[in-house]
């Protein structure tokens, strides 16, 4: 007997997993919360029916969301995470050993529980104690008083718009992460799939470039995701994300990002382009190479 | 009622479309061959239950495939497609006017002649004058007397490496790849997914740098082959591949490919890197840059 698991992206298309084993499954007071032992790419954590991780590829998507803010900043020292409750970016934020403070805001705490339970490797990080954790909507804890320009850097570690996420994709969020930003700080964004959702990424684009001085587009691929490539949305008040700064880099080894996958990845097919127009507009201040490949 | 067709590139996954007709479905004299119109990309074109293209997504494989070595080389005038019965690499090839012979080697007549009848935009170029197509194995044409030495750029446009085309993946067709290509040619070919078989793509790389004195991998993103990254080997007697030469573009627009997107096709991350080894230990010769994104 064989268990199945299929995602639909869209009603007519869709990823199908072999499953060991369903670990947990719980309606939760936000959404449909559900792990998964998968043949193929380990442990799954699955919001919604949507594979928000695998074991096998979190990496990429971790690496990504996090190290390019991260090393487009020369310096930053506080960070916040918005969504993330399975403490992937986190793990990652930590091998930046300045950083004296992150703050991740999910809105449902029994994500965190999971991750804590069941993805170990991935939360790791979760107990440092430069870590505080804060169960609440994002989109409320940004107008707080004192989160007012308080962060370098700003992560959207978001699922689908769809649900309580869809908030996190719209112009009032952006002035909100903008609020919270430091005078020099920057924000990068989980943005979907070029190929399924260009629409939406030129709106998120749009919504950001409204409140943002310095907005692109940086896309990676990963397996699960369905639809090959994917995209971050980033807005910086100062530097440009595109460019990592003179030394930068994370401690230890990284599986995907480089400094110049970084440089790499603001490097838009024209397809893709159409849906970022203003990244052309921007006149380019990175004089990295990709030379050495 | 409903019609899906599932593709499984392991018996653990897979990929699950849902189907408005079947348009041709037939064992062919080496495989089952199906055309089928998809709810979500259109025609797709599937042998032995995998599909080769679709029409939502073609342009990015053709585009990367034609372009990156096209425009490695200065001034292409003779080239051979191995496979490719689908037509888009020949239609992609013809957009360099300098073009004088395109020779289009399949096994599988009924490739073309499907071609030919349901994906009229992508077999297009099948009728130009300067297209001959022989319907022959690849590895057997590639030693004719009169093929040695004959070609300025190869392409190796084949299906996964399963029933025939196994063959096309070993260091004896790489032989005769180069035999095939003159003193300062170059071949493309295509070369599966790095997260899904690093292992057959390590091996690749080694064939190939058996061969040919400069080897490289280069990376795309697409929807509708599994795996989301996906890569070609190149292997060349003279030019640097990850270098489009100063001015060489095709004509027209293009959707992917553009020289920026072409360099930064050739930065690998760390866990895609350890699959070519070779890639890294040659000097750079490429002078571009990324500024412009």
């Amino acid at each position: 007997m064989e268990f199945w698991f299929t995602e639909k992206p869209t009603p007519n298309w869709g990823m199908t997993y072999r499953v060991q084993q369903v670990l947990r499954r719980r309606q939760t007071a936000y959404q449909d919360l559900a792990v998964v032992e998968t043949v193929e790419f380990g442990r799954a954590l699955i919001l919604d029916g949507i594979v928000q991780l695998t074991e096998k590829d979190e990496f990429v998507y971790h690496e990504m969301i996090v190290h390019v803010p991260m090393c487009a900043h020369p310096d930053p020292r506080r960070v916040l995470v918005v969504g993330g409750g399975d403490g992937g970016a986190v793990r990652e934020i930590l091998r930046h050993p300045a950083v004296e403070e992150i703050c991740l805001v999910d809105i449902d705490g029994e994500v965190i529980e999971a991750a804590r339970e069941f993805f170990p490797r991935v939360s790791s990080g979760l107990d440092d104690p430069r870590v505080h954790i804060v169960i609440e909507d994002a989109s409320r804890y940004l107008w707080r008083d004192e989160v007012q320009g308080r962060y370098d850097v700003i992560l959207v570690d978001s699922p689908d718009p769809v649900g309580p996420a869809i908030a996190l994709f719209q112009e009032d969020f952006y002035r909100a992460v903008y609020r919270a930003l430091a005078p020099d700080g920057l924000f990068s964004a989980q943005s979907e799939c070029p190929f399924l959702m260009p629409d939406f990424i030129r709106s998120v684009q749009e919504s950001a470039a409204r409140v943002f001085p310095i907005v692109k587009l940086y896309i990676y691929s990963n397996v699960t995701y369905p639809g090959g490539m994917w995209a971050f949305t980033t807005g910086s008040k100062r530097y440009d994300p595109a460019c990592p700064q003179e030394g930068r880099r994370p401690a230890g080894p990284t599986r995907y990002w480089t400094p110049e996958v970084h440089r790499a990845a603001f490097v838009l097919p024209p397809f893709v382009q159409e849906l970022a127009p203003r990244q052309h507009a921007l006149p380019g201040t990175c004089a990295g190479t990709v030379d050495r490949v």
